[in-house]
């Protein structure tokens, strides 16, 4: 496994901070280096100390990198990948902490040269928050993080990431880029969709008599659209088979509430709270519910 | 407006229940009756003493109400109101805190006595949590209570009740069955359907990889599905049109994402996250998000 003396994170979001803020907690031998390209994000950076160097410039950022994470949107890690490509240390580790992967490993293929190893992350941990200013150093304690391998992925570099991330505090699972778009489809961009369909759907007049229920699942409807856009474009066409089956589940409970069908209804709902009582229970004994 | 000595709920679950505790804080002059019909139940509500008076039948319960609270599946009032209608006092008030109003309204008119008076309350208030055991008496603070009425509603008996939901620490709004039905199918029971059918589109095994967003988003579909069943079958017609609407929002949103079409996300993105943006600050200026 290679020894790490350096991280560099290219963006300074509420997930970039956060990382090089973690790191600096848990791996406090390691140097953390953080660059955005706003240079009043750089100055706000400095001023909450969340890397012990906030380059001027994406070279500076990563020239003697160990691991070099993209916490940027996904549709600007192809042009990333060009600009860096050529400064990149040998032996150095890419990867991200975006949420769609199958584009991310094909520019990482296409445009990184042979000497760096890239490596998908996807750290289930956020928040519909934004900005370096909600950055924490525990955002990723009890996290689950995928990591995202093909066939030729170099295995020590696999070992590195996964010891990095676990001394994050994360809980770390490695499957295929196209598994975890498909899976994810289901669990994380199908929710934002639905909330934002669900909002869309109601007049201003109506959402006044929101109650609790309204306000807790539509919540991840308050997250950065800009982010969000990247990520139902970077994964389009697991997104929409998504919606289908969704809808699919829709018109089973319309049909059923139409016609009044009791004994359906009920067991369309049964079936949501038993499989979300299952889910809960895995959740608790994995220690993910923090 | 009428003088309160006594108040009497039928039903003491986690709403009923909360009734009579908040009552008895707010007002503690009022007697407080509770009854319900499963044996086992009035012995613990008297063992978790969440009223002054548990009674053994529902006669003994209503026969000396100024307020008759039906806190049961919205189903069972019209056998209720037969039950009850020759055993109401002159000028009883009774209501409910059911989450379905027009047909309440119709069983009303059809088997309550003359003698008394017919008002429908919704407080906007309880959780995914049944049973007397999670019965709170600060349960409606800051909540919102719809109260409904009809042309031919008493408007001393609605003066009298709106008084009794302020005690409570509710803020009351009136409208009419109809319009009550209409928006609550699209801010309450459309997200609860939704709910569960975002957890009926996953498998067991992708559920697992899911995070916070879908933890939350779904958490309103754990709700009794015997109580939901129920509100979706008392207010199917309205609950149709809601699937429908947000079936349309949800195909514009997976054409937009089909044909990658960056600016007619984000737009729709950005409307939902305004959206939210705007009903959370009306909520905090109400204070109901305490």
């Amino acid at each position: 496994m290679k020894k790490l003396e350096q991280i560099s994170v290219i963006g300074t979001g509420l997930l970039g901070a956060s990382v090089t803020l973690a790191a600096g907690r848990s791996l406090p031998e390691i140097t953390t280096v953080a660059y955005s390209h706003r240079p009043a994000t750089r100055r706000k950076a400095r001023r909450l100390s969340v890397a012990d160097i906030i380059a001027d410039n994406m070279a500076e950022c990563v020239e003697s990198a160990d691991i070099v994470i993209l916490a940027t949107p996904v549709s600007t890690f192809e042009q990333i990948f060009r600009d860096i490509a050529q400064i990149l240390p040998d032996g150095c580790i890419v990867t991200d902490v975006g949420s769609t992967k199958a584009l991310a490993h094909r520019w990482a293929k296409n445009f990184l040269a042979a000497n760096v190893s890239y490596i998908g992350s996807h750290p289930i941990a956020g928040s519909e928050k934004r900005g370096v200013e909600f950055a924490r150093d525990d955002l990723f304690f009890g996290a689950r993080c995928i990591l995202t391998k093909t066939a030729g992925s170099n295995l020590n570099s696999l070992r590195t990431l996964r010891h990095f991330w676990s001394s994050l505090g994360c809980a770390v699972s490695v499957m295929t880029p196209p598994e975890h778009d498909r899976i994810f489809a289901r669990v994380s961009h199908l929710p934002h969709v639905l909330a934002a369909a669900l909002i869309n759907a109601g007049s201003p007049e109506q959402l006044k008599f929101a109650g609790k229920g309204f306000i807790d699942s539509s919540r991840i409807a308050s997250g950065p659209a800009n982010v969000w856009t990247d990520i139902l474009i970077t994964n389009s066409a697991n997104i929409s088979k998504s919606i289908e089956a969704v809808i699919r589940e829709l018109r089973r409970l319309q049909r059923a509430v139409s016609k009044k069908d009791r004994s359906q209804i009920e067991k369309l709902l049964n079936r949501a709270s038993s499989k979300r009582a299952a889910l809960i229970k895995y959740k608790m004994r994995k220690n993910e519910l923090l």
